[in-house]
């Protein structure tokens, strides 16, 4: 399987390693007419910009997107668009030892078995810049969803012991602090936990909730391709993403009929709509109209400088100490990721749902 | 989008409605030479039939399949198998009085939003009999793992408030207990939970557990299609499965670098190894050689006896009572179903990795 | 890759041997709200039954369709819509003899060479019965299409050496003979000609003509999706079919730019058309509103009773007598066949094709 | 539709436009293992440069190919390959006039008609420079093809009304005229009658011969993609192709059984073969082990100096000269597209192969 594309009619294919000549995407089956520059690209590449804060890598890296096709005179023609992000940070320097073993936590191991060797430097296609392709055609994605009056919101909800108070929640804080978190009082304690982490050469997990609103009902299908399995998809092929969940998520194990089930009613205008949202949003793996809630599980760094064992390629026992310096959370760079995903989801699901009723193909062809 | 097509090698299209004539599935790109019977598939079946316990929808249905093509001389051809199961058990009864409103927890309303009007006998295509085409298409898959030395170990792994204990776990158990948990100490304790809940016309949600081995080491895409992705997707793609998580799951957000990493090691034949599995058997997307291990996180059956509120489509607000005896419980059921799903994941995969490496290409084709 | 699955948004994935249990085809990704019955479909069928003519075998097959699902209250509901063919004629004859060799022409040995073995009965998934599914998920296409005003004029151009003379081209001819030519003298002559291939234990080729009428302009992609592609490839998958060409086909290898160029112009009401059609109504892969109009050219049946050499199973050249009777043309069987798959690709680019511009999405979905 | 996009496995994606920052392609899913340089990419590249006789365009363009991702060490490693060739000689000019009007024999109109409005410039992505990237990445499968013995020889056949004699066929001669024609009086004669044609300001059609040896047998699939169906695809998806056919290809529509089938025979190895080749190498959609031989119609370059009718975008019927100066002939160009798009198809047909027998999954996987 080709395994860098995504999407069905809204298409992506992102390529690019941490220490080639660059990293990028083309989108294949964007619908013309959508106004887009580089700066709409741009201002999502920056959410996910390393050495914004004490957490974040102190790597500089410009990551400033090109479009190279498919806009003319400021709007999406229809044809592909190509977008690329020269690597610029890459010195040379010594892989030789990273080459030799394989790092707990990360992909090296595996992609030895699978290819029969692999390119070392820098995690290679495994490494965190490999989003940058999907951030930037999330971006495109988003802009699609704008214009329909669709909004994702994203941030991080918890960060080791340290979780939102949702009584508490606002939103307009999510991009004041460096850990994305809508509640500043958890941010401030997160960070002390982060700083606790760093000291022990250690690491955090955290999640991750994302909420989508204005989402007409309807969208997505009632076998395989329902919704809530895509964004399932499109979530875990986020590196470090270790659960998803949708509405209240596992909670439901414990849950019965009763206090589970969503009772429809009329709101104020008459329409149909839910008296609580257990369900996030979805039923039968359609949207229902009600906000789209999930969230996601992120592993801690597995890059730590405490020493670790692990076995090298000669086939020997060995105890190693990763060098250099790593973000000790992966969450808060992770958070435009998960959105620019969600955007790419149901953009797809949009245009795939035009062809659900013989009344929309009318509504475009008959004349 | 197609909704009821899944896979890219191994492809299933899967078709029919609760109430309509049968239900079935063909496959596409099923390999020549596998021998296979109704037999094979019926035993898969088997475990999802209902009626086979006092929590399970008395019903009488056979559920016998039958192989329409693709098998020659007890063997598959290369060509499509096609797999039908007929409806035996639908009594003409009377539907108006559900068609005339949305039930809370169901896909009633979102049908509806979706292609302005749906099929209501019996749930339709949303219909637990859906299930029917995965099963039989899994069952095909599942020979083909065995083929190759891989397994899959499906169970219920809690009930409302009772889990299992890891402790007391015991594969046998899982087929000789209505519930289909590996601890016959928690099957009764769920037993008697069931059973209150069913006195309270109410319902109970769980968890289902699933467990690969023998999977080779590289299986899976760096990108998009990882392995968890893939079976984040097809498991999220069950009907009422409100999570997934892989390896140690949500726990990772509280946990560290240093307790989350799992170290590798050399085994008793020098193979490389991990010393633990918290990652789940799966690294970068890919299996490390370690069992893959997976929980889905199951919703309590919406259909209750219990009053309830919704709205009715002259769009007026009631109340209902929905008739007719229900499951107080989906997971027992589901249990072969996430079996069934996660061996199409894996025979697909298995399938798209074979053009991973040159040397592999040249061991089929070079003369 | 799964060989009998065709399309993208309209999917179809076919099934069935020659001498299996039936033949059928299911349907994933029609929209939901289109009025159909089996009638519909049957007279699609019926164009292909054998037994019609003294040009088609003898064999009397029902080929009386069913539909399993996706279609309620007499419309389709955008589940799938499952089609089935019962086999009916299939007695159990002894095939030790055609099992034993490969017959010229046909793909008997390409099957043992790709799978290892073949289901050698009647021709097993290779034989003329294959198409049942086409034609009759062509024929649900085709409804679509005729919802939508668009046309599709399906006929025998030439047989052997007789071809029509488009001055007497008349259309309603077409279903009046045996050989579905729209023109009655050629048809007459056609008749005699093929008749002597008979009496010599021969067989004859031909050429079909297809023309789409009502096709709004711009449908078709600009890079790999061109309409006129996807046609080819559709067309070219039929048994038997040796090559296709648009408008002019083959002739431009000899034409020049003065004489191929269509020049643009304005019709009676003002609309933009073309003084001529050398292109076939499709420029730079988008039809351009004028009908279109291919041809694909038909190899001879190539059973034949006349003696032929070929090779056996034990590696053995021996000469061989092919016993039964069989149609000396397939051209006018499938006549309906090209009209069918012309069908699908239309309708599958009609529906990729609503998610073109931004302002079909606005229309669909913006509030 | 995403219409830029080709291949199931070995998957492809290109993008840019005539007069944009540059062009290009991503290739997912090539094989670990492949060495792999620029050169191996250039080499077919220059086989389509513009510039190298008077038959084609004295634009000076460089078109030198990068490769971004996906190779490491000289390798491919199996993640996504992306190549660019930058657009050097984009000189701003005036396009007002080509954007008023629409192009007899172009896709101006189509354009319009599907998206709305067009990137005009230089014909955008209907430039003949889209086929870069089918021919960069079709490179990189003629390399696999020639590691594993399957080589694909491409000519120019016939231009105007010059055919090349068989009875001359001269392999070395191909690249020796810049005709591409395998017989050096033939390329004498078409050379004479361009010249003639370039006098009077026309152009000339022409058709492409391609021949692919050292296929193994039963590599394509049975039903919808056949090896030649998908083959008909690619190759009516290049530009200005109106026809393909294998084999015999139109002329089987006037053979008889008796001289259109070819008898197998066994040949001095006691391996099966074929007494003629008829049918092209292909037999019911897969190869029989022959050379697999087809034909593509190739139309005059639309852009002629000559006096045209057309219409304008404010909707008048007027007179335009093209300006600027056009190749008399696309054909010779076309030759590597043709040979490019071949080895796309074969190189994913052989990967999707790999699966079609259980003893080839054996060989990869079982221990």
């Amino acid at each position: 399987m080709a395994g860098s594309t995504f999407g069905n009619i809204f298409k992506i294919m992102t390529w690019g390693e941490s220490h080639g000549k660059g990293v990028g995407v083309v989108i294949d089956g964007c619908p013309a007419g959508l106004p887009l520059s580089e700066t709409d690209i741009q201002q999502y590449l920056n959410r996910r910009k390393p050495g914004q804060s004490k957490f974040a890598t102190p790597r500089k890296e410009d990551d400033a997107v090109e479009i190279l096709s498919g806009v003319f005179e400021g709007k999406t023609t229809g044809t592909p668009i190509s977008l690329i992000v020269f690597n610029k940070n890459q010195q040379s320097k010594d892989y030789s030892e990273i080459a030799s073993y394989y790092r707990p936590g990360h992909a090296d191991y595996t992609f030895d078995a699978k290819y029969g060797f692999r390119d070392y430097r820098g995690g290679g296609r495994s490494s965190g810049r490999e989003t940058i392709g999907r951030v930037a055609a999330g971006a495109v994605a988003a802009k699609i969803l704008k214009t329909l009056g669709i909004s994702i919101l994203t941030y991080t909800r918890s960060i080791g012991p340290v979780s939102i108070d949702m009584e508490h929640f606002c939103a307009d804080e999510i991009l004041n602090n460096a850990l994305f978190m809508p509640d500043k009082k958890a941010a401030q304690e997160a960070s002390a936990y982060l700083e606790a982490c760093m000291k022990e050469q250690n690491s955090s997990g955290g999640t991750i909730e994302c909420v989508i609103t204005g989402m007409p009902a309807g969208i997505g299908d009632t076998v395989f391709d329902k919704l809530d399995a895509n964004l399932a998809k499109a979530i875990l092929s986020i590196g470090a993403v270790k659960g998803f969940e949708i509405g209240d998520g596992f909670a439901v194990a414990a849950a019965t009929g009763l206090t589970n089930n969503d009772a429809f009613c009329l709101d104020e205008s008459g329409k149909i709509a839910k008296k609580t949202n257990h369900a996030g949003g979805i039923l039968g793996g359609m949207s229902d109209g009600s906000p789209i809630v999930f969230r996601a599980a992120i592993k801690p760094t597995p890059s730590i400088a405490s020493t670790q064992q692990t076995v090298n390629k000669s086939g020997e026992e060995i105890a190693i100490n990763i060098k250099g310096r790593h973000d000790p959370i992966i969450v808060p760079r992770a958070v435009v990721v998960v959105e620019a995903m969600t955007a790419l989801v149901i953009t797809d699901l949009l245009l795939s749902n035009m062809g659900a009723r013989m009344d929309y193909l009318e509504k475009i062809y008959k004349k």
